[in-house]
């Protein structure tokens, strides 16, 4: 019964570890892509930071049309570069992971022009969808932000 | 070898049946979810709307701060039904469903004062993350939101 039992606690741990080891997998994976992403974006670089979506993915920008597939996602993230967006910064502040999905609630922030074109710091939060590819990669997949309260400039 | 594809395939056929049965009813319920959290939105039923959040839930309101807990969002709902939020209507777009965890693109449309008081007409799009309970029912687990482009009055 004693090497039963300690059999039993045995897979229970190799599968508790197995667990948080894939989870930690997803979050930091995810972690170093909010890196190479902000990096494309402050780089102008909108190629770079639409190569982060699923071929299939959707973003839902406030006060936009939803935006379907990467190339149309290409065009609105040029267009934000275009327009005077800079210094992006992102933060997850949950990674949260099930089978082939993991949702990601986190916070960003950028500065971008405001009246007289100066630039002005906005901030906001948002929540991805992301989806593990055959090859082990997540990728964005559905993607929605939202400013926080106007700060006084 | 014949009697053996044929239970094999049986097996493939109920395997796939039970995952499209069980994305039925993930689909199904959070479509009845929609139904009766509308309802208590347009009868001004705060603690309503609340009860179909998780107590741990959060919501990331357009130009607001994140808030925490299902009291707190049922403060937040009552906030929005006093200060004349009616009509609401919600349409859930894709669902998803991954063990635990289903999110939820869609689209809601209501009527808030505007100018002058009248009541005008506001659209946007949301991602709902929902979580099944021990007792299999879905309720809202992370909630976010933001306008379409306006229209013109």
């Amino acid at each position: 019964m004693r090497t039963i039992s300690t059999a039993i606690v045995g897979l229970a741990v190799s599968i508790g570890l197995a667990g948080s080891v894939e989870a930690q997998s997803a979050r930091s994976d995810i972690e170093a892509a909010l890196v190479t992403f902000t990096k494309a974006f402050n780089a102008k670089d909108a190629a770079g930071v639409a190569a982060h979506y699923t071929e299939d993915a959707a973003i839902l920008p406030p006060d936009s049309r939803r935006v379907d597939g990467r190339d149309k996602i290409q065009q609105f993230w040029q267009g934000a570069i275009d327009g005077g967006g800079s210094d992006l910064a992102l933060e997850a502040v949950e990674v949260s992971e099930s089978g082939n999905f993991a949702f990601e609630v986190g916070k960003f922030s950028l500065k971008a022009p405001g009246k007289d074109d100066n630039p002005v710091d906005q901030a906001g939060k948002y929540i991805v969808i992301s989806k593990k590819g055959t090859d082990g990669a997540w990728q964005l997949y559905r993607d929605i932000w939202n400013a926080d309260p106007a700060t006084q400039q």
